[in-house]
């Protein structure tokens, strides 16, 4: 059993309460630094996110941002509208800009897509990303699709196709990776659900972690957002925050057919991109900085597979497979989640995710990020100090 | 009659054709720029903005980005949810955090209080801000009141109250002062509607130009945000572009009761807020900028008033009363708004808003917004020049 001593059970009392002040959400490390100064933060691997990429990223935005002009276009001018922003992404990805719809982050494609264009049955996978319950319009029937422990987590293609006939879903939403847990379904797997529920409403497929697995070290994203030139139903959401680091900027998108886009801008989301998204989205796209990051992504891949297999390594715990760039981790030696992750953060400043609140999930269960190599390797020894002492 | 050169011609034919794609609102200034490298704006009289207020908040954000803690903070990390970020501009403003609802720019406020709380009948009074109609639900029916070009665009409190009772409206809209004439309800007369039409679904008050009345040069700036407490179905909305000129922050905000701004927060708008929009609210609410752009504030209104009387001089048009941080002007020399506002733009480099598009307003109508003072003289110089040859 982890242990306290009195002045980090005061510490972890005040993170508990910050936390349930936040919902289904962890705090944001600001609001968390700010409330409890003793905190001190070494490796946020809670935050989702490529640190390589953020760093080309923070170089280029710092350098240009020393222009006037730029600086002056990012803060005072009205961004463009969404059909503007739209039209260098829409190239970028190979679709047409018609089919684009640009958010303010991917929650706001996802509040858009449930209030506005799911009705009926709304088939949801758990564990999941807790907004596609939470953001159900009333009206919305939520039901569930359950990925089992004892598989790994993994999608069971024709399971998850037959459960949503069962069912009677007029909806499904798949997050690929998944999110928690990092299982994947390849390519091929997508296109048969897409082909096999063709008769669906919507085919909601987030994919903000989609240029992480392996499957893409070696070539293009595997991204399913050309099948909405074929498959009318196939709705793609995607944050840019986990590729680059920039939950601040609130960058995402959605890919769906004319229609629901032209729906969801008929009377509304003018300026719904700030100054800074669109300077995002315009460098994303550039030719120049677009090799640089790919460059940046699929050696991440590299070092955070390398992660996840050390981490499959430590005695007490167990490792799930993961084609995202995080792992899901099973405490097995009778530490409590929530425990672990408070001793790790206030007596060595590492942050991590306790899954304690995530529906779907049974047993003490903690997300890891994928961090630089060196952060990395102090998550690791951290976690193995900690099993080993407490065991 | 303004004439063209041909070259004049063709910028000004690319400009109508930018102007016609991006709808009721002005293409925004970079995509101008980029699309028509002959243009060389030189004051921006089209953009809504206290420049004094803008230059305060760029140099303290030039100089607090240059920490990478702040820097981080702003770009990184997930922005802080809309209750935290309520609670200090709830001190601010005096009013209960639980009363507010942060948005990403007003326009975000004016989508949610118009497509989730306003039901049946709308009144709008014409002139107006577009997307008060534009953005109404399927299912509101708008109705309209009219602002009398022979009362100078005056509101006439009594007769809005009483339009608003015959009509049946369930809701109604007042822009105070309003969007584009500056016309302005002091607040007896916004007290004095309030109370008469207290049984009415919403009483939207947009405050967006509420910094700039000579009312409030004085004194307290004149808002109804405090009339929540008393009247349950007050709902104040408000820009913060207008008064720092940071369009691409979006960073406004809705005062209303704690009901209907539970309801809005029920299941959507999680991390809405930017980390630069954060950041802006944070420093407004400080004390030592708080003072320091009261001061500004005042002496702007000092600036924009002596322009809007200079204006009033000028032959050839009539300047109506205004009380925001711009003037509505009428041609009456023969002369097309069209042609004034793109001959002062392409030959001089002034940009002035063409009102061609505004619905309930009869005649050659120009919106121009009230700069610093050397940028106001130019304004009117040009303005001079441009009737005294063209007349």
């Amino acid at each position: 059993m982890i242990t306290f001593t009195a002045k980090e059970k005061s510490i972890a009392d005040r993170i508990k309460g910050l936390k349930q002040a936040s919902g289904s959400h962890s705090p944001n490390k600001g609001t968390m630094l700010r409330e409890i100064p003793e905190l001190h933060i070494k490796v946020d691997a809670c935050f989702l996110s490529n640190p390589y990429a953020n760093e080309l990223f923070l170089k280029r935005l710092k350098k240009d941002i020393r222009s006037p002009k730029i600086f002056k276009d990012i803060i005072e001018s009205y961004p463009s509208q969404n059909r503007a922003i739209a039209k260098p992404l829409a190239k970028h990805l190979g679709v047409p800009p018609e089919n684009l719809f640009i958010g303010n982050g991917a929650i706001e494609v996802i509040q858009a897509v449930m209030h506005r264009l799911v009705k009926g049955k709304l088939l949801v996978t758990l564990p999941t990303f807790s907004s596609y319950y939470e953001f159900a319009a009333p009206g919305t029937e939520v039901i569930y699709n359950y990925l089992k422990k004892e598989n790994n987590f993994l999608w069971d293609v024709e399971n998850f196709i037959k459960t949503a006939r069962e069912k009677g879903a007029n909806s499904v939403i798949i997050i690929n990776p998944n999110n928690p847990d990092g299982g994947y379904i390849p390519k091929a797997g997508i296109k048969r659900i897409c082909d096999e529920l063709s008769d669906l409403d919507n085919i909601i497929i987030d994919e903000s972690f989609v240029h992480f697995p392996t499957e893409s070290a070696a070539g293009e994203i595997p991204s399913a957002a050309k099948l909405v030139a074929t498959h009318q139903n196939v709705i793609v959401i995607k944050s840019m925050s986990k590729d680059f680091g920039i939950a601040g900027v609130r960058a995402g998108y959605g890919v769906m057919n004319k229609a629901k886009a032209a729906e969801l801008l008929r009377n509304g989301f003018l300026w719904n991109s700030s100054g800074l998204a669109e300077y995002f989205f315009r460098l994303y796209t550039e030719k120049d900085f677009s090799r640089s990051y790919e460059k940046i992504r699929r050696n991440y891949i590299k070092v955070t597979q390398g992660f996840i297999k050390t981490l499959g390594n430590i005695t007490g715990l167990k490792t799930y497979p993961s084609q995202a760039n995080f792992a899901l981790i099973e405490l097995l030696d009778g530490t409590r989640a929530e425990d672990a992750v408070l001793k790790l953060l206030i007596s060595k400043g590492i942050h991590v995710r306790d899954c304690g609140d995530k529906r779907g999930l049974s047993g003490e269960f903690i997300r890891v990020a994928s961090r630089t190599k060196k952060e990395n390797k102090l998550i690791v020894s951290a976690f193995k100090d900690l099993l080993s002492h407490h065991a």
